[in-house]
C-alpha cells in the first residue's frame, strides 16, 4: 500500500514557508507501514491542484493533501474535491456551530467569510478540528482514498495523530512499524558508522539509519512486523548490539535531548550545578534551563565576557590571566572552581574559548575551547578544537560541556 | 518563464529530512522573476525520477533538481540525465582532480567510490563545487533547461548563488525583481496588518507580504521592473509609507536580527550592558553574544535561578524577596540596578518571570514576566504576560528585553 502527499499553497512555491508538513506526514505514514513515493506541491490554483490529485490517484492508494482549507477565496481544496467527486457543497450545521464556538472562545466576533468553512461536499466524512476552524475531509474515489487536512502545523499534527492515523493503520492491513532512535554524542558520524556498518546494511523487516547533526549522531532502528510484540523484540535485538558497541556515547532515546538527559542525571544523583561561561555567552545555561524542572539542579550561572569580569565576579587571578591568557586551561580551572565555591553547588562547570569569526591567533585559533568541571573531589579539564561559524562553535562547546557533566554523573564518585 | 523544482532523496520521502532546498530555490527563482508552479519529490529511484523530469519538461521552461549527485550507487541523477539526453558517461579529469584535491585538503584518503562523481554525460556543461565533491550539471533539452544541483544545503546554496543565478537572470529576459524586508517587534500581526492593510492589497509590479514569527512581524516589499533603479524607486515609495506608519516598531531590514540591531545601537552610542536573568536562564545573554563584535558592548551576565543566588550574587534584599516574591517589579528593579552597579556598565537589564509549564499561581500565572532596565538616570520596569510553551515564553521575554534596550538606545538621554 502506498501513499502520496500533496501540499497546497502559493506561499510554499514562493519559498516563504518551509514545508514541514510533508516530512511530518511522511514519517508518520512510514511508521504506519505505508510507502510514500511522491511529494507534490502546487499553489492555490484549482486547475493545477485537480491535475495533481488525478495524477496521484493514478499511482497511489492514499492521497493526503495539506492546506487550502481556510476561509478565503484562495482556499480551493474543498471545491476541487466536490467537483472531483461530483458532489455539491452543503452547509453542515455541526461544523458551523464548531466554527462559531471557536471564535466565541477567542472572544473575537464571528467573521462572515468563515461560514465558507462549514460547507462540505454532500455526504463526505469529515473530521473535527480541535485547535482551529477548518475541518478535515475523507473522500473515497473508487478504491482510493483522498484525505484533506489543514495546512497550519499546529492543526494538522494533532488531527493526523488523533483521527487519521487509526484509519491509516487499519488500511495498512495490520502491519505494525515500530521505531526507536538511539542518540549519541562525542563521536563523529564516520566513527559511529565504523562501529555499526554491518547494522546499517540490514534489510527489511528491520533496518537501521544513521542521522548526523552538529555534535550529535542518531541511529534509528525501524522494525516491520505483524504484531507490536514481534516488532519490539526485533528492535531490542538490534538495540542490544548498538548499546554494546557505543556504550558511553549513548545519551538518550527518541525524544530525549542532551540537556534533558543531563538534567535527569543530575536530579537522579541529587547533584546541583552552576556555570561560568565566557565564549558560549549563556548558551549552556540557556540549554539547561530549557528543561522543565531544571531548577531542581541548576542554581546559577555567570557570564564573564571580559577579563575584568572574570576577576571581579569569579576572582580569577590577574596573574593567571596575564600569564596564560583568558583562553587557557588554568583560567578554565579557576573559573569552574570559583563558580562551584560561590554558588555552593556540587559541580561547577566553565567554558572559555574563541568563538570567532575574529579574535583568533596562530597559537590560539578560532574554535579553541577549554572546558573545566570542578567537584569536591577533582577538576577535569578538556581542550577542544571546533570548526564552523560563531554559532556552530558556541553550540559544539555547549554540547561538549553537557557531555562532560553527563559523564561526571555516571562516574559515580559522588556522595550519593 | 516558469520553473519546477524536483527534490531527490528517499530520506525526504521517509520524513527524515525537512526539504529546505525547495523553499530556498523557490525564493531565489521568484526574486529572479521566474514563476514556480510545482515542487516534486521522488526517492532514489531511476524510473520515478525519469518520469518526474519528463513530466516537468512538458510544463516548465527550467527544471531544477537537487540531490542524487553523491558517490554511492543510490545516487542516480547523473545516470538518469545521461540516458534522457542520450549521452554516454565519460571521465572528466578536471572534476577528478577537484575531488582528489578535496580529500587531500581534508587529510582523508581518497575513497575509490568517489571516482563516480567525476563521470558526467559527454559534452554537458558542469559547475564546480567549491565546498564539496559533487559538481553541478546544466543540460539542454530542446528549448528547456535541466539544472542538477547537489542536495546538501551547504553545497547547493553557494553553488546556486554564485554560478546558477546569473544564468537564470539572463534567461528571465532582463526582468529585475528586488525585495526589501522591514522587520518589526512590539506589535501583534493583526496590529501591523491594521496599519498597512491597503499596502498588503497592492498588485504587481510592487507588492507587500506580511510574515509573522514569535515576537516579530516582517513586511516584505517586492518590486518587478525593467531596471534596478526603477525597482529600487518603487520599493522606496512603499517603504516610506511603512516607515511613517510603523516608526519605532521597526528594528531592522533584510538580514538584521533584533539582537544584531541592539548590539549595533549599543556600540554606536558607546554604551555598555550587563544582564541579570532569572526565567530566561541565559537566553538573553546568549542572543546578544551570538552577534560578532558584541564583546564591545556586552560585559557580563548573571543567571540567578534560585532566590539564594539573587541575594548572594546580586544583593537583592531578603525583605523584598519575602514581601513581593521573586517574580515581582521590585525584585526586577533591584536586579537591574545591582548588575549595572557590579558590572560597572551604562545599562543593567533584568528579567524575572514564570516560564512554566509548572510554577504558576492564580495571582502569578505562567507567562508573567517583569523586565527592568537601569541606567544612571532612570529605571524602567515592564510587566508582560506571554503565552506558549516554556521555550516560547523564554524567547518572547528575551525579545521584549532586547526591544527595551533598543528603545533606550534611541531615547538619546545618555552621556553620548
Amino acid at each position: 500500500m502506498n501513499s502520496e502527499i500533496i501540499s497546497i499553497g502559493t506561499e510554499l512555491l514562493l519559498g516563504h514557508v518551509i514545508n514541514t508538513n510533508a516530512s511530518f506526514l511522511s514519517e508518520k505514514l512510514a511508521e504506519a507501514g505505508i510507502d510514500v513515493y511522491h511529494h507534490t506541491t502546487v499553489g492555490d490554483n484549482p486547475v493545477r491542484l485537480t491535475a495533481a490529485i488525478i495524477r496521484a490517484l493514478g499511482r497511489s492508494d492514499i492521497v493526503v493533501t495539506s492546506g487550502g482549507l481556510g476561509p478565503t477565496v484562495d482556499d480551493i481544496t474543498i471545491e476541487v474535491i466536490a467537483r472531483l467527486t461530483g458532489r455539491k457543497l452543503v452547509l453542515n450545521k455541526t461544523i458551523l456551530k464548531g466554527v462559531k464556538d471557536y471564535f466565541r472562545s477567542k472572544k473575537v466576533p464571528f467573521p462572515e467569510e468563515s461560514i465558507r468553512q462549514a460547507y462540505i461536499p454532500e455526504g463526505l466524512k469529515w473530521v473535527r478540528n480541535r485547535v482551529g476552524t477548518a475541518p478535515g475531509l475523507i473522500a473515497e474515489y473508487g478504491t482510493r482514498k483522498i484525505i484533506c487536512l489543514p495546512g497550519p502545523p499546529r492543526e494538522i499534527v494533532p488531527m493526523f495523530e488523533r483521527d487519521i492515523l487509526p484509519i491509516i493503520k487499519k488500511l495498512s492491513g495490520g502491519i505494525i512499524i515500530k521505531s526507536k532512535t538511539i542518540k549519541t554524542t562525542g563521536l563523529a558520524e564516520s566513527q559511529v558508522d565504523g562501529k555499526v556498518r554491518d547494522l546499517l546494511k540490514l534489510k527489511p523487516p528491520t533496518t537501521v539509519g544513521i542521522y548526523a547533526k552538529l555534535g550529535q549522531v542518531d541511529l534509528k532502528i525501524m522494525a516491520k512486523a505483524k504484531t507490536s510484540g514481534e516488532a519490539g523484540r526485533n528492535i531490542a535485538k538490534v538495540e542490544k548490539k548498538i548499546r554494546s558497541r557505543l556504550k558511553k556515547y549513548i545519551f538518550g532515546y527518541d525524544t530525549d535531548t542532551l540537556e534533558s538527559a543531563v538534567v535527569d542525571a543530575l536530579i537522579k544523583k541529587g547533584l546541583t550545578i552552576a556555570t561560568a561561561e565566557s565564549c558560549t555567552g549563556g548558551l549552556l545555561s540557556n540549554r539547561l534551563t530549557n528543561v522543565s524542572g531544571s531548577s531542581k539542579c541548576f542554581k546559577s550561572g555567570i557570564i564573564v565576557y571580559e577579563n575584568e569580569a572574570k576577576e571581579n565576579f569569579l576572582g580569577v587571578s590577574h596573574k593567571t590571566l596575564k600569564l596564560h591568557g583568558a583562553v587557557s586551561a588554568p583560567v578554565a580551572i579557576e573559573m569552574a572552581s570559583a563558580i562551584k565555591h560561590y554558588a555552593c553547588t556540587d559541580i561547577g562547570i566553565s567554558i572559555t574559548g574563541i568563538a570567532g569569526p575574529t579574535g583568533g591567533t596562530r597559537k590560539k585559533p578560532v574554535g579553541l575551547v577549554y572546558i573545566a568541571l570542578a567537584t569536591d573531589k577533582r577538576c577535569i579539564i578538556k581542550e577542544m578544537r571546533f570548526r564552523g561559524s560563531r554559532e556552530e562553535i558556541k553550540f559544539q562547546a555547549s554540547q561538549a560541556a553537557l557531555n562532560l557533566i553527563r559523564a561526571e554523573c555516571h562516574a559515580n564518585i559522588h556522595r550519593n
